[in-house]
């Protein structure tokens, strides 16, 4: 047995989470090159473990490219647990405890070296915001977007409409071009928005803000934002802000107070400032990345922690919104998140909190930060396999595994799957305008667990390199034309209503080239088979057809889908 | 290369932690059996890291039984970090990144694959308590040590002083009796005392409390307490007090109240019951173990969170207590611990925080709930070594390895490393009442990094099996009389104040039989040999000799040890 691989992680780990009041989930990770005939677990309340114990099995539910999961969810009387795993290979017995792999075990010992879970605190439970489990996102960059408000002094825009941006022009778009354009997102299906910012702020992204409790001008007003999320509402969509709180914008009140009175304004020590008064040469602040017009907070300060909460806790209270999208999420204080989560649960407990994190997030999602983020580890997967293709079929469901494996079960519900966004090519336009590599991957990022997002104009088939160029405003001339991706978005957007796909397992196979997930629960169960093999393929499907692309007379072509029922 | 072995948790976990505000530590976990020639890490600023990196190598720390673990620690100009490791083995380089292990590595796409430490923010640094550096505890049970009071009404005391215990008598300890016998904890060199509860309880343990704010009249007054700690600081020496947080006892007045009114009592959500009012027959409210008489507090709910809050500032703002072990710690909300260290910190920084953990505590020992917990891995780890035997020289440094590679180095100074307590068999007496194996035991757990702790008693090579039996009255007509035990606790107390055992690091190997613990910094290194082989073994020292048992004529006798200044 190959002991260095086994892995699991008593405790707040992805490898034991508690799934409810009274529930636990157990992850053991082991080489894939052993081929274990059972993997045990002996369990029992742990006062009396050491002369009571019960077993039950594990299933091996993914595998990745080095190793396998096993995985067993316990519904326990106690919650007060301790345990051990028992492995069976090649007709031997072996233990695995606190104190590594034995040959042997003695119960008498196990106070000192089983695995435990102590207890199961109520609050300590990662809840799913429940209506995350059947959201369709659709991600709008506001400026981009639609334009509604034509009374406006509108003496910013420097751009046409349909002009190609630059890092610094405006097109106009603004809030009341979302409200009047509601029925077309509905349409397609989406059932949530994330915006990108819309407080006060002199830029087109509006990410370096001035004033967060007003609405940007631009965009609006706060009576507009009020207006769009109630109309939202009406419409079953959920609005989701995006929260800057890394840094603000150089026009802050409270920065330019720091920038004129040094260290003997109030705010000094909310940002990190390295002498009396700021300066940009040298830089002797912290900002965002190189921007010294985006002045980072110091989440360390208990003052800033609370100047940002009311932020959150105002336009909950007052906007009733659903979720705030956190920027740079992942260089802000664990400390202030966990104020922050507790003040918007607080208030509403169905608000989500998505962070944007681009690497392992591990830490951020235990339950007691976020609930989800952005995820773009799901996104490069799509890279490799539809655009690189440096991986396989099974190269997908290894990776994909993988990023299963690396969060709880709820979190993973709650993901936000995503092939492109604001900061990020479009992916149509990496795929080299192959609207097929597009459409498959949007069936993917549907089909798989967790909350997809569209990123405005996916489906008019835009195109858009990095930033600024992804950021190109919306084609209201072709928004009525019919295409492929379209329809394919909207007959996904339907069946992302199905039980199965809303609160439902998920499994991966492949059959040489051909990739399939499938979702299932009790009920009902779905597949999905993609081929981006680079040739045709058969696939003689029996159920029912959902929805494909490139699939005829029992033939896949790649890259084409077609998703079955299979009961 | 064993690849399956590889591990390294990026962000907040044993392998990447923040050693100060500009300072991280990473340490990968690599196979034993994989010799490698080096092991570098590629780093950069974050946002750079796509065309600018440097290089440093990690160097090997540690090794267990089946992995190396090498570390380094990095000082940062921008606490924005990107890596990836680098390895070299048998000529050939790997790259181990957030994707695994590659053999080529597109720094191009390192925004998305590197592993990141994406900024230290100061409120995140675990800080160290500093005197926990110097710090030698002795732990008392109050009832047991030592009585001064002999105006009190003593009727409660219904066993002789010098009588074998039960687990319901009382013996008349108090907190009088400390402060008269403060010279004696002093003399043997220790200076931060830990004393089970001394709240308002109706048994000898007190940790079924009624009322927290009141020291028990067996034991004293509140003003006793105060005298206590006033004592204690003039002669340096800290006082740590019991917070029994997971439960009460049934005299409780919130519980009481429950008890007659059931659902109607506003404390109903303060316990955790199925039902209307708690009932013992069935039991239908949760309680600790199974005892009754204690049941255990909702830490979900904030009333209760603020009440036990309260207590805890209480102590610290009127009495200016040193720090809190917690009880049962295991078994409380993680939410409520949070909370907790965040009005205990708050309050008074050096304030420590020691949670009884029996187990793995990875996750309360990440800078947010607790500093310390008590080591009892370090415990079983010597019962292992010293009584069965079970575990050789080189098992003992791999044992004590895998425990240091738990923790990040802060925990690890911090931690309270003992051989016994109330809720053990006395170590002697689980040695068969063999002093040397005490002897030597003690001297691993003074020189082991951490803060050794001494159960009262020890001094006196005292017996006892498991409680009551370990809670016998201290045996003061014998606290004159020298011995082994007591003269190598002093001397031990005395090295631990040499800069090289407060702050240095710790290094372990073994020569056959012989295992040696370094401890050293730049100007000094001391090295503990202990042989617990059985057979006498030649042992030529070159240093000062400057503690020892059973070293005589160059030969270490078994069981025995030495400790000596090489530098």
């Amino acid at each position: 047995m190959n002991k260095h691989a086994l892995l699991h992680i008593p405790l707040y780990s992805k490898f034991c989470f508690f799934s409810s009041n009274d529930g636990v989930v157990l992850r053991l990770r082991v080489s894939k090159e052993n081929d274990f005939e059972s993997i045990g677990i002996i369990y029992g309340y742990k006062y009396d473990f050491y002369k009571k114990q019960e077993k039950a099995f594990l299933r091996k539910k993914f595998s990745d490219e080095l190793y396998d999961y096993y995985v067993i969810e316990l519904k326990l009387n106690d919650v007060r647990l301790s345990y051990i795993f028992e492995l069976k290979l090649k007709g031997k017995i072996y233990y695995y405890c606190e104190d590594g792999v034995l040959e042997k075990y003695d119960f008498s010992k196990a106070y000192f070296n089983s695995f435990q879970v102590p207890y199961i605190n109520s609050i300590d439970v990662h809840k799913e915001v429940s209506w995350m489990k059947e959201a369709v996102f659709y991600q709008i960059f506001v400026d981009r977007f639609a334009r509604g408000n034509f009374d406006k002094c509108d003496k910013y825009i420097d751009q046409k409409w349909d002009d190609i941006p630059t890092p610094k022009t405006f097109a106009g778009g603004d809030i009341k071009g979302i409200i009047n354009n509601l029925d077309h997102i509905k349409n397609l299906g989406c059932n949530a928005i994330y915006l990108t910012p819309v407080f006060s702020s002199p830029s087109n992204h509006k990410y370096n803000i001035t004033d967060y409790y007003t609405v940007d001008s631009h965009f609006g007003s706060n009576k507009c934002l009020k207006e769009l999320i109630e109309t939202a509402r009406k419409n079953g969509i959920k609005i989701v802000l995006d929260a800057v709180f890394n840094h603000c914008g150089e026009d802050m009140k409270e920065w330019q107070d720091v920038v004129k009175k040094g260290k003997k304004s109030k705010y000094h020590g909310w940002f990190i400032i390295n002498g009396y008064k700021p300066t940009k040469k040298p830089l002797n602040y912290e900002c965002f990345s190189s921007c010294t017009y985006m002045p980072k907070f110091n989440t360390s300060n208990k003052e800033v922690q609370r100047f940002l909460i009311d932020i959150s806790s105002y336009y909950i209270k007052e906007y009733d919104i659903d979720g705030w999208r956190l920027d740079v999420s992942d260089e802000v204080s664990f400390d202030f998140w966990r104020n922050f989560r507790r003040s918007v649960k607080s208030q509403k407990e169905d608000c989500v909190i998505i962070g944007e994190n681009w690497h392992d997030a591990s830490p951020y999602l235990q339950g007691d930060m976020f609930d989800s983020i952005m995820n773009y580890a799901f996104t490069k997967t799509c890279y490799e396999y539809f655009l690189d293709k440096s991986m396989n079929a099974k190269g997908l469901l290894e990776r994909l595994s993988k990023i299963l494996m690396n969060n709880s079960t709820q979190v993973n519900r709650m993901m936000l799957n995503l092939l492109d966004t604001h900061d990020t090519h479009r992916f149509l336009t990496l795929a080299k305008e192959d609207k097929n590599k597009l459409i498959c991957a949007l069936a993917l990022c549907f089909m798989h667990m967790g909350a997809p997002m569209i990123y405005y104009g996916t489906e008019l088939e835009m195109n858009g390199g990095y930033d600024p160029d992804c950021r190109r405003a919306f084609d209201w001339k072709r928004a009525e034309e019919k295409n492929k991706t379209k329809e394919v978005i909207m007959s996904l957007s339907e069946l992302k209503k199905r039980e199965e796909l809303k609160s439902g397992g998920i499994r991966f196979s492949n059959e040489d080239e051909i990739f399939i997930l499938e979702r299932f629960n009790k009920n009902k169960a779905i597949k999905l088979y993609i081929n981006n093999s680079g040739k045709d393929v058969e696939l003689k499907t029996k159920g029912k057809i959902l929805c494909s692309h490139n699939y005829e007379n029992n033939t896949i072509s790649s890259c084409g889908f077609v998703i079955e029922e299979v009961r």
